[in-house]
């Protein structure tokens, strides 16, 4: 209800344009408004100055239109009744054109824009907001269905806006969160400023278009953008290769925190930016990585980065080789590059003239790298050099604890000790040291100091076993009642006994099957498990068989939803048995669907017998978009025996590089007789395609087809070690498309063809 | 709520297990039950001749156990308050177990059973049912949501039961519709009944699996079912090809009608059955067949076979080879067949020793052929003879207005008039014949005979452009808002402009777009129009561009939902212009799921230009288990030009011959440019593998890359002719498994390589 009085209202002839635009607006000082027309009609008559606050509640399909003249003094003002209670969900978006609008206090979730975009500095080509603003907005989750349909959640048109104080989480399909537009005139030099949000988790799409922050597109990459970006907090920001992609000029990266974040703030595209007072926090954790440096004029000052295991370009620290007179779209050389004051302390990887090859053969010039701080507790040489490095002057750096880099000049190496101070970064102990590393006053922007205070910054997952033991019986329909009823992260543990299973065990949480002793199970659907779209599944010492499944083809025990699926699941495989997968054929262990993405699907001391399909079949992105199903399959001392299809088939079509995964190892396991189906189209007990990381040791392959890797893209890792061959032909590695000679580790591996 | 009052149950010790086992039953006439549980303590207390009444209502979930020993005069009933008023919805279904029991006048609809039967004569393995009926039953769509997931709706087991007077119609997934089994000693030499049943349609399924009755399986097809089928009403049963599968010994085949249904009656396995006095009409639809005759003791008599258009196995009338001493899962020799009365009239083919190979070497033996009257009113001879047919004795046959068969004996040439008596059948005027063909008080069972009168036998399709006619502006949202609001088979008349489509058009009812003239649409979203299940798409006179489309590799113009549907759906394009696609790679025309089927896609007078994708991309299922993607794909008149992907890429995997799809034709057009993306990975301007009938006339092929045939079953028809091949190589043809030489037909084909 709104609680101003409509005014008859009387403007000049010479107004009319502007206001038919704009809305016709009389004075007023706050109107609250409860249904989408008494918006519109707010709208119309809210002058500059005034406030349009949305009742609390949730507002389903609301495609929020907020277009209006305010001043500097007198903006215009879109925000809630309280700060979080307002909840735009459904088909909902937000739209600004004008001048000095201020929108805050809303939440998107429970839904997704209809359009491509759910906050826009824009309502269309033409009509652009500046000198607006955005603050303490929240969108919690808010996906396309479909894992890769591709849209924005965050689009900055226009000049002199702000993003601040904002709570973004859980950005789950195609599309960068945020990007900063330079595709007209209107819309370039336009001194944004990004500051104080939380960029909370997102995970692995799998895919490239998983970008947190860009800015500018290659196409537009020479302009200035003059946006800044500080004081923001990113939280596992895990989507793909780039955590921010940079791809303007005159940028300023100041005092962000990136926490645990897989990929790099990449400076992809422009030049003169300037990168000061960032920390990353790896935590050790995968592909954790740090800064990439690539184009002319840019500053690396004063930045901290801790713990990061990135390798390649994904490494702690990466300066990049150029193409000569580059295409837009390419790499510009570096050039002029300012290196300074800043500490990488026990991270994996520091690249100088990375990428070099025959396109990119224009090593960094007229560069210094100066007053930096290297330390590794464990004493490794961090550094690889792939080009001639004279362009860069290394000068009054410090090596801690290590043996001296390959260059050997501009490096002193000292044997310090390294200690936390309380802004909570490693600083090295003797206090004699001055002017290397970040400086001591450097503070590091804390989570808290990110987002807003009433919107919790959630953990994402919730852990296998964190729950309750919930007892179940062999009885008929128990198993399917227990999975009803219970809660995230419990374990249903099953007493000894024959259980029959006549529908589909459905999980929409992570539940764990636990075996007391001498437990089995067989089920008469397609499948015994269904991972639906937050679901995951552990299963403990087990026996399953497929001997009660129906006559059909196509059979599984474990497959996940034939939808598209957003979030990623996880699987866990221990201490269990598989056999009489043979009722029909193509009966494999686990099935996925396309859109569906495992985070880690991991087997230990199990065994899997007479199957007439594949153990796993994660080959359903056939596309080659650069889409794959599942980021690590781990696997140990686990045995097949009798499998017609493979043990994996493993696909990542395409050839760009902007994913980590997918991951496979396969560690002290026997496989017997695999592949020899003539169904199993690869003709292998193990297909690998387009796989980036493959580690397999210490196993042994009797009486099977070979296995097949093929190498699609750059350089993936694969060490082939110690493995036994009975009967069984050797691995083929093929470089498909890379032009590059094998880059596979074969050694240690025994052949006996008796 | 019950009617009767709980009483004190005294029973003796002799009678308690008998009674823990199927309630304690009390004397009571009639209980009307309101709920779940109410009916669980009804069907405790109901006695021999009570009845259970379920009251009017939607009963969702309702998983029916229906128990209890009634006696031949004292039967157990359960029944609606008002037949077709009570609603069985959601996961609901219904299980017999007992002795004489009878269940009437329920309704399933809006659902699907969570087990893999929704209506079944036993409980479980052990507990069965016998002498019991389901009787004024209706299954409509009640479809597991996943086209290709396995489910049955009628299963009979035990002894002595009849379904008669119930109504099924549109299974759309996986699975034979009903299904007599024989896997135990209780559920051989049955003596089922099944009767004035009304088998509405079923539609194409696009898979094997698609049955509308079988009888028995092969591995107890030795075994004798006595079941007998006799008065039901197929109504376009048109799943796959067959439908009816006898797979047992001593049924009858009665007195049915086959109404425009593709497939056969299919004598498959099982020897000593009866198929008397059926009816088939075919009306000259596609693939319409009649009988299939294989292994011993067969007797055919009195049927009438009309409009017939089927080929090969799924011809009007086909006696097979068999395999000498043939495994139970093969084909058994025809012996002492008695093949007599039948009248076959304007149908297409009669095939003897038909599949006649080097398995399939033993023709039929001990046969007789006799006062069979066949007329075609177009002279055609019908008849093909695959091997030595002396073992079948020919006599006394009328041939009426045509050429002598290639037998030459055992059959009478006539020249007579075919006139329809009263009972709707076509009989020869000159009355001088006699007992030759059927009989003339032959009364066919007519569709208001079966199933019940009150449950509607509605129309299944609604045809494009049956509806009202909408005049669209170009303004914003304006198309998105009319078609939310159009009805089906309505007409979108787009009057002349640019129309700019921000959000996607999902159509989930048969709509038209017809531009008035020069029409103009371009779109934001990564697809212009997605159709749903439920949804078909017909544009006419219309110019599509794809220049504002997302830069987002794998956008199309049309695709379907991303999820399996159940409706199979129709596209038609005629007059209408595409350009511009190629924001991006992979923008293809027209995207299909997995898991989703055309009846028909119709090209039409269309142009085609610029596309960094394929046309048609009809390959989503690649897992080879005889699924395909589209029925019909028909192109005439049309252009396409500078097609990076292929023209299309239909693909059906699989070695299975149950299916009679896919068909392609393409006549009159011109491709140039066609198929040279890098992406491309057939490397072809065509890809049909798999495709049953291909038909390819009158077009020209310029500078584009060769199209490849893959036949990979049976004997597809593949005509090539009159096809101009300027700077591109000739189709290559391959026969991947059938060993037979190439089958193709290419003809007055004309190769200019400048």
């Amino acid at each position: 209800m709104s609680k101003q009085v409509a005014r008859f209202c009387t403007i000049g002839a010479s107004f009319v344009m502007l206001f038919t635009l704009y809305g016709c607006a009389v004075s007023t000082d706050e109107i609250l408004v409860e249904n989408q027309n008494a918006y519109i009609e707010a709208l119309k008559n809210v002058q500059p100055g005034g406030t349009i606050k949305l009742a609390d509640g949730v507002w389903e399909d609301f495609e929020i239109l907020f277009t209006g003249i305010g001043t500097a003094e007198k903006p215009i003002t879109l925000t809630a009744q309280t700060k979080g209670k307002v909840i735009l969900s459904g088909q909902s978006n937000l739209r600004l054109a004008g001048e000095h609008l201020i929108v805050s206090g809303l939440v998107f979730k429970d839904g997704y824009t209809p359009t491509s975009e759910v906050v826009s500095f824009r309502r269309n080509n033409e009509e652009l907001a500046n000198n607006s603003r955005i603050t303490e907005v929240v969108i919690d989750n808010y996906n396309q269905p479909e894992r890769y349909e591709v849209d924005f959640w965050v689009l900055m048109y226009g000049k002199n806006n702000r993003f601040d104080h904002n709570h973004l989480v859980g950005k789950r399909n195609k599309g960068v969160t945020m990007a900063v537009r330079l595709n007209t005139i209107d819309s370039q030099e336009n001194h944004h400023r990004i500051d104080h949000n939380y960029f909370g988790p997102r995970p692995i799409l799998g895919s490239n278009g998983g970008e947190t922050l860009r800015i500018g597109t290659s196409h537009y990459s020479r302009t200035n953008s003059f946006t800044i970006v500080e004081n923001n907090y990113f939280d596992r920001s895990d989507g793909e290769l780039e955590i921010i992609s940079n791809k303007s000029g005159r940028n300023t990266f100041r005092n962000n925190t990136f926490y645990q974040s897989r990929g790099t703030l990449t400076m992809r595209h422009g030049n003169n930016n300037l990168v000061e007072g960032n920390v990353f926090f790896g935590n050790g954790a995968d592909h954790t990585g740090g800064i990439r440096v690539i184009n002319g004029g840019q500053t690396i000052l004063n930045n901290y980065m801790e713990g990061l295991k990135g390798t390649r370009f994904g490494g702690a620290f990466v300066v990049m080789n150029g193409v000569p007179n580059s295409p837009i779209n390419r790499y510009d050389q570096v050039k002029d590059a300012n290196i300074s004051r800043n500490t990488i302390v026990n991270s994996d990887n520091i690249q100088l003239a990375a990428g070099s090859d025959a396109e990119r053969s224009a090593a960094p010039v007229d560069s210094r790298f100066a007053n930096n701080l290297i330390f590794n507790a464990d004493g490794r040489d961090t550094f690889t050099i792939y080009d001639d490095v004279s362009g860069i002057d290394f000068s009054d750096n410090i090596i801690g604890r290590a043996a001296p880099n390959s260059l050997g000049y501009g490096f002193k190496v000292m044997d310090i000790n390294m200690s936390r101070a309380e802004n909570s970064l490693l600083y090295p102990e003797d206090n004699g040291i001055e002017n290397v590393g970040v400086s001591r006053d450097l503070k590091p922007t804390s989570k808290d100091a990110t987002g807003v205070d009433w919107y919790p910054k959630a953990e994402p997952l919730i852990a296998f076993s964190s729950g309750q033991t919930i007892e179940v019986q062999p009885e008929e329909g128990a198993l399917f009642n227990a999975v009803q009823a219970a809660k995230a992260g419990d374990i249903l543990l099953l007493v000894p006994g024959h259980y029959v299973v006549s529908k589909f065990l459905k999980l929409d949480k992570p539940l764990t099957f636990k075996g007391a002793d001498d437990v089995h199970i067989s089920y008469e659907r397609s499948t015994l498990f269904q991972i639906e779209d937050g679901g995951s599944l552990q299963l403990i010492n087990l026996n399953i068989s497929g001997a009660d499944a129906p006559d059909n083809a196509g059979n599984s025990v474990i497959r996940t939803s034939p939808y598209a699926m957003l979030q990623n699941y996880r699987l866990e495989i221990i201490d269990t048995s598989f056999s009489d997968l043979d009722v029909n054929h193509s009966f494999n262990v686990m099935t996925v669907a396309k859109g569906t993405f495992a985070d880690q699907i991991l087997v230990r001391n199990s065994t899997f017998a007479d199957v007439t399909g594949a153990v796993f079949k994660l080959d359903k992105e056939s596309d080659d978009f650069g889409i794959y199903n599942a980021e690590y399959l781990t696997i140990g001392n686990s045995t097949f025996d009798n499998i017609k299809g493979a043990l994996v088939d493993f696909y990542r079509g395409g050839t760009d590089e902007s994913t980590f995964g997918p991951h496979f190892s396969l560690q002290n396991s026997t496989l017997s007789n695999v592949g020899s189906g003539k169904r199993n189209k690869s003709k292998s007990s193990m297909q690998l395609h387009g796989v980036q990381v493959t580690d397999m040791s210490g196993n042994i392959f009797k009486d099977s087809r070979p296995f097949l890797i093929n190498h699609t893209v750059g350089e993936p890792k694969t060490r082939i070690t110690k493995n036994k061959f009975v009967a069984t032909p050797a691995p083929l590695v093929s470089e498909l498309n890379s032009g590059l000679a094998p880059t596979a580790v074969l050694q240690d591996n025994e052949g006996i063809n008796p």
